[in-house]
């Protein structure tokens, strides 16, 4: 392997200064988990990208091509993350989308982060955090670049918790600064909903499918997810994480997220 | 003048892939009027952005050094615009703000935009806009690259306003999707509390100082808006614009207005 970035499909390390996802955030963005050579939940993360796309009313690329440059890219790696970005491209001044844009895409190589060995197994650390995020139904969801709160959020800590729950601004939690929030309590597996704030994650969709209807999404305040039997976050790297602290509360890791665990990596759908 | 971009001093049309601007829109931008080779109101906007970078707890380049080629890249231009967008600079994959962040600086000089002739003398037609505006006060009145909100907006018409109006959540009027919004009622000038959401314009802050504590920032619904006497939209390269139309209601370009606007010219802070 010889390059880690693809812009527009050939070996670059830079983009356009008047880039719209520079100037204004204004583009996606997709986290891939890749092993042995190909990425994981690869027609999960196009299916999001391209819907999003829609939603921000952005020319999506093709999907032949991007695919091609993503297995192109992770040809040979046995363990890595791509990260895929997709914006509406250069253009002058103004927020006005551009009538005839062409979007830009950027697949880039890195290497695979390195986790607690014991996070998966044990659980993580968790806390709140103080940063809040602003509701707009017309950007929920969306895994956009306009990631400013997800910054200051994890500007609040350094390294003691692994990850901080982030609420909106009525003190619902919605999810963590780069993952989503699974709570089980009563045998019930519930997920904040999205429809207000937050990023739809990959991973989520996914763990949502496996409980086939016996998950549900609904607004939860501090208190239901203090209280919960079992916490677990995830995302397309990380996978599941058991949470084992939040705050002053202990958790154990229960049945439920053993379980979905066990389909994760039966489906090896991280790395 | 042979080149229109600088990218950390040195003339390129191209940022690292890997620049935090990208990749989260983490970072600032000032949008300069230019007339006679020197940027206006330099000063505020370089107090503007020094401001929101300690807000975002982001590193701000050095002031000698922006000024320096803020006036190098304006040499010569009789007319134009100075963008400049600081960004926390390139890093690798995460959130966190890296602890030696070593901040972009890109400058780009662009042409003066054509604008109706009338719009400064007669007013200009506006409208609200569906897009609202989420509310997280920790960002408030920064002008960060976070701009999705704004390009919605601004994608929901095409040549026949000049600018639309946006709300927050409760419905409140904040600003346009590229200006400030004053309102006149009663001989008393109000403009939008900043406080939740909006971006605290250069050209705002110089009207507001003009008033001298005679104009109030306040919550403004939109029938405080649609029955004022006089409107007019405020950014630092169009100066001040009066409405002329808003909806239904057409307004006359009123005293204050006119007053406001004379002092506009005789400061020479617009282009």
């Amino acid at each position: 392997m010889t390059f880690t970035t693809l812009v527009n499909g050939v070996p670059a390390e830079s983009v356009s200064s008047r880039d719209r996802g520079l100037q204004y955030g204004d583009g996606l963005f997709e986290t891939v988990a890749v092993r042995h050579g190909a990425p994981r939940l690869w027609e999960r993360h196009l299916e999001r990208l391209f819907r999003d796309a829609a939603r921000l009313g952005m020319p999506a690329p093709d999907a032949a091509c991007l695919t091609e440059e993503g297995y192109r890219l992770c040809a040979g790696a046995e363990r890595a993350v791509l990260k895929i970005i997709v914006t509406r491209g250069a253009a002058g001044r103004g927020y006005a989308p551009p009538s005839l844009a062409e979007p830009t895409r950027i697949l880039n190589l890195s290497p695979w982060p390195v986790h607690p060995a014991q996070a998966a197994e044990t659980g993580v650390a968790v806390r709140f955090c103080e940063t809040r995020l602003g509701s707009n139904p017309r950007l929920a969801g969306i895994k956009h670049l306009n990631r400013l709160e997800q910054v200051l959020a994890r500007s609040e800590w350094e390294t003691d918790y692994a990850e901080g729950l982030m609420r909106d601004d009525s003190g619902n939690v919605i999810e963590g600064t780069m993952s989503n929030l699974f709570v089980v309590a009563s045998g019930i597996v519930w997920t904040p909903d999205l429809s207000r704030c937050g990023v739809a994650g990959v991973m989520r969709g996914w763990v949502l499918d496996q409980f086939a209807g016996a998950a549900r999404a609904a607004p939860l305040r501090c208190d239901d997810v203090v209280r919960a039997d079992e916490l677990f976050l995830t995302n397309s790297v990380i996978g599941i994480w058991p949470v084992s602290r939040l705050g002053d509360r202990e958790y154990r890791v229960g049945p439920v997220t053993r379980r979905i665990m066990r389909l994760a990596n039966e489906a090896q759908v991280c790395a």
